[in-house]
C-alpha cells in the first residue's frame, strides 16, 4: 500500500448546521489514524489544516510522541507518528510530493462511486500513480473537495438505517479493506 | 449481528511493563466503539470496570450524550450511546443477559486462533447463542482472561512488522468484517 497515503481535512469541512468551517485538530485523530495508517503500511498520513496556529499544534502533539518523554513511554506510538506531515492544503501535498489521484469518502451515497476492489486494482495495474484518501472532519468534507476528487469512495454501510463512525474508525475500516483487496 | 455485543476490559489488562492494572476510562472509546456497535447492529456494548469511581466517571459521559446540551447537538451519538451498559465484570454481565460464548482479541499470536469466517459460521448455525467480543485497554488483556475465553480471534495483521493499532480501531475493523462474513 506504498502508493496510498492519507489527509485528513480540517477545512472546508461542514459544521452541523451544513456551513462551511475549519474543525480543530484533536489529539486522537493524530494518534489513531497514524497508528492505523503505520500499521497498513501507507506512504504519508498528511493533517490539513489552513490555520498556522491549529497547525502549531497539531506539531506540539506530534513532538509529544517524537520527542522525550513520549518517546521513551511509548516508542510504537512514535513510530507512527513519523509519517505524519502537517500541511496548509492539498495543493502543499501536491508541491511537496507530486500529482495524487484523490479520493474522497463519505458516509453518504452520493452519484459515481467506486468501489475499493476497482481503486486497488487501477492502483495495482498504475504502481507510478501515487492515491490520496481525503477523509473529512466535522459533519463531513464540503462539496467543493467532491468537485475536485478523481474518485469517491462508496460509503461503509452497517446493518441498518444508523451509520455514523468516526473518522477514526471510518478511517480503520477503509484501510484494512484496501489492505485485504490488495491481498486478493 | 443481533447476537453479538462487544465489552471493553478495564481489569485485568496489562500496562507497559506487563504488570496487571485497572486502566482508566477513555471518553473517545466510550462514543467511537458505541457508534461502531450501533452502525453494525450489535445487541450491546459492555464497559467493564471494577471501580465504582471510574464507572460513575463513564455514566457521567454516557449522561451527557443522552440528555441535555449532548443529546440536542449530537442526537446520533445519543443513539449510540444508548446500547452501553456499564458493568463491575464480566460475571455481572452473564447475570444479566446470560451466558455468552467470549471471543479474546489481541494483536499477538497465539495458539487455538479462531478465524472471523470460522466465528460467524458457527454463530450463524446457532442462532439463540450470544456471542461476547472481549477488547482489552492498556497493553491488552491478562492471561487469566484467555483462559477464560472460548476462543481467541486472529488478530488483525498489517503491512509489516508494526502492528499497533489502537483498540478503538482494532474494535472497527473486526465489526466490519464480522458484518462482512455474515454477508457472505
Amino acid at each position: 500500500m506504498k502508493n496510498f497515503s492519507i489527509a485528513l481535512i480540517h477545512y472546508p469541512v461542514l459544521n452541523k448546521k451544513g456551513d462551511i468551517v475549519a474543525s480543530s485538530v484533536t489529539n486522537f485523530d493524530i494518534h489513531d489514524i497514524a497508528r492505523c495508517a503505520r500499521t497498513f503500511g501507507l506512504s504519508k498520513y498528511f493533517i490539513v489544516h489552513p490555520h498556522q496556529s491549529q497547525r502549531d499544534f497539531a506539531m506540539e502533539m506530534i513532538s509529544f510522541w517524537k520527542e522525550g518523554y513520549g518517546r521513551e513511554y511509548n516508542p510504537d506510538r512514535s513510530e507512527a507518528v513519523d509519517i505524519i506531515e502537517i500541511v496548509k492544503d492539498l495543493q502543499e501535498i501536491e508541491n511537496r510530493y507530486g500529482r495524487h489521484k484523490l479520493i474522497v469518502t463519505t458516509a453518504r451515497e452520493r452519484e459515481k462511486l467506486i468501489d475499493i476492489y476497482t481503486l486497488v486494482k487501477e492502483a495495482e495495474e498504475n504502481p507510478e500513480e501515487k492515491y490520496l484518501l481525503l477523509f473529512g472532519t466535522g459533519w463531513g468534507l464540503a462539496e467543493e473537495i467532491f468537485q475536485l476528487a478523481d474518485y469517491t469512495l462508496r460509503p461503509v454501510i452497517g446493518a441498518g438505517d444508523y451509520n455514523h463512525l468516526s473518522v477514526r474508525s471510518a478511517a480503520a475500516i477503509i484501510l484494512d479493506r484496501i489492505k485485504n483487496s490488495v491481498e486478493k
